[in-house]
């Protein structure tokens, strides 16, 4: 049975069955290339085939990490920015609640490690706001860097290094740092082998945001008492399920094919829609994924997203009646983890009383239900990604097809995938107006 | 002095001097609409002369409940969606800190009333994630709605009274309800007559996104310590310097004017931007302020949002080098409220000594101007609102800002932007589906 199913009916009255089907030889080319290593930024394909590594050293390593970190600390500080955290961050927020870190601490002390992303910002309110909450625990702190001179991650690892070795003295602190980094090369790298940092390994070949199921995701996962074990699972069967060049009946690539023929008709602009808030994050990871890997050459798709039913009182509007530039595609999880039944009341002053009985995820079900056919009369193909539940398993699966997707989609695009150059303009400027040297 | 600045000399590369100095007739006639009441959704300007009227007896009352939650709470659950919960929450979390609720809840007992939204989504994951941390503390409701049967909030309030009358008995939880509603009408209104919940109101001529300064907005910030008098007389003193119809010179006409002329030149996606966390929720109430008010007819400036440098590692590629549809107005704040300076490091293996010495806001703010160089050059025209500090009055003046320049704004792309005729389209289908009576 498939993990992740796709459905693009409500997508028929703007891009026909076989403007679709006729994109069939360009996904197999596209995939061909991503098998083969044949296209460009081929040498950050690490990701393509990563699920079916065995790894169970790494994976131990990051396991022993993860039980030496819940043992000894109330709070993690993951400090890394883009790829180095979204991915993390979403697994952590859809596989627990948006409410995690609070439980962590307001809980049995250390029954659960409270994880926070920083480095992620160049604010210093952020930062002290945070201190004020990590200063007075005992905490540590893992720290992912590629290189280990990105600004934001390494002025965030000054404070927090200084933090500790002020607690916990310089060889204390050292037990409480966790390096993901090069293998090899870097500062990082360098001063995590000087100072005796436990190190964890981010690919040469994978670049930061495939790098979920590399240390980078699985760690902080792991911290937040994450399956992760699940995770690669779930990737695993999505690699079995996906990784072929067929369009009929590969979910994978019928959802490549059907952005890109939305695309070709004009639809720019891309809302990843959730009915569940704690997938907010997930959207996020989605954006860069797709965006960085899309949005260059003066092409690709304006990847955004929306949290329903919350947003259809925000953004609703715009999307049912506005410049008819977007499509959405839904992220529908079938069965949630845990249901309300609503209540009867004997006044019924709010009208509610026909829904009594009836669980919330029914009506949210409903909800999501009315809204597509809405949106689709208002001009806006619908897309729709189903995974079962929201489990670590579906998790990984749901990243293998989004990445997986990605990849076909943007050969298909004619860019090359996996580059960002667009991102270095600004730190150029950047440092040549702080006076870096050499800039 | 100015408390709201705006600058538009990164956008004319785009778009010339002469070209939005050409709109003044426009903007004049949006102004003199708004101010004679003579367009379309007239009876919804309420809010247009709102902080010019001296409600001392509304604020006295708002200001003795927030004191009173904040005696008897641990916990104020706000129950509302849409215009009834973005406002209130941008507020807090621009004037206190991403992590209020986590410093609430771990400090000093009822030192501080942690504030959660709910109501604002289907999901029965998210009430009961939100009702372990609440159902074992004290705590009080606002529920907010104007008819009191809106399918969100009414199904949260119902999950949430019964809560309260389980814990507190029927009459203790009703003196723990407060009900921000309609003035005379509707269920939540009647209810509360019933019941002898103590009331606020939601005045009849202000539409929910521009209700921020009345005490839908007003009573959650208060509870969460802001000075609510100080969010008034900010924008009072954005009405008097704002509210007139001449371009020159008026920032926030200026403002309408700058992305109409972009919109008119293909710009159809408009990402607000900051550099500082907290006001990621003020962007979300933007973007319901202006894509709710203008996203109609077919027509209308895509609202997107990004929070720098965060974001510049996952949509920076993209808005570098991706289609050319997009335009930035950045929300620039002058001085933090607190900042880090950059420590100096012996071995200096991260590189960064040559900003020992310097603050972070400094660092942030290179970012920033690096990072307009950037975009405009890379094809993103950069529109720029400035505000000296984040404070409560400052706030109030950026509230009043933005929603004196969507009146303008809307009116001139030629909509009525007090409306919001497409919110109805997913609800009528999805009564329809959970047969409610009369569907």
């Amino acid at each position: 049975m498939s993990l992740i199913k796709f459905e693009y009916a409500d997508a028929l009255k703007f891009v026909t069955e076989n403007e679709i089907r006729d994109l069939a030889a360009e996904v197999k080319k596209a995939g061909v290339m991503l098998e083969r290593g044949t296209g460009e930024g081929n040498d950050f394909l690490g990701w393509y085939k990563l699920p079916k590594k065995r790894r169970k050293a790494e994976i131990a390593k990051v396991l022993s990490a993860a039980k030496e970190i819940r043992r000894t600390s109330e709070v993690l500080v993951v400090i890394g920015i883009g790829g180095s955290y979204l991915g993390a961050r979403a697994a952590i927020e859809a596989l627990t609640d948006p409410f995690y870190n609070i439980r962590a601490l307001t809980g049995k002390k250390r029954a659960n490690t409270a994880v926070f992303f920083a480095g992620n910002s160049i604010s210093p309110e952020y930062l002290l706001a945070l201190e004020e909450i990590v200063g007075k625990r005992d905490f540590s702190v893992n720290v992912i860097s590629k290189s280990g001179t990105t600004t934001e991650p390494a002025v965030t690892f000054r404070f927090f290094k200084e933090l500790l070795e002020k607690k916990y003295g310089k060889e204390g602190a050292a037990k409480r740092i966790y390096a993901t980094t090069d293998r090899a090369r870097g500062a990082l790298k360098t001063m995590a082998d000087r100072e005796g940092y436990k190190t964890f390994v981010i690919p040469d070949d994978v670049g930061g945001r495939f790098s979920v199921l590399t240390p980078v995701g699985l760690l902080p996962m792991a911290v937040a008492g994450i399956d992760i074990n699940a995770v690669l699972e779930g990737a695993s069967e999505a690699y079995d399920e996906f990784a072929n060049n067929e369009l009929a009946g590969n979910a994978c690539n019928l959802y490549a094919a059907a952005r890109t023929a939305l695309y070709r008709k004009g639809k720019e602009v891309e809302i990843l829609v959730n009915y569940e808030p704690c997938l907010h994050f997930v959207s996020e990871w989605w954006k860069q994924l797709y965006g960085e890997s899309e949005g260059k050459d003066g092409k690709g798709i304006f990847p955004a997203s929306c949290d329903f039913t919350t947003d259809l009182h925000s953004m609703g509007q715009y999307i049912q009646d506005g410049k008819r530039i977007l499509f959405e595609t839904v992220l529908n999880v079938e069965k949630p983890r845990r249901d309300v039944v609503i209540g009867t009341d004997a006044e019924n002053l709010d009208g509610l009383n026909y829904l009594a009985g009836k669980g919330m995820d029914y009506v949210n079900k409903q909800a999501a239900a009315g809204t597509a056919m809405a949106h689709v009369d208002g001009g806006v193909p619908n897309l729709k990604i189903t995974m079962e539940t929201l489990d670590a398993k579906n998790f990984g699966a749901l990243v293998y097809f989004f990445e997986r997707a990605c990849g076909v989609s943007g050969y298909m695009l004619g860019v090359n995938p996996f580059n960002q150059p667009g991102v270095e303009a600004y730190k150029k400027n950047m440092f040549r107006l702080l006076g870096k040297p050499g800039y």
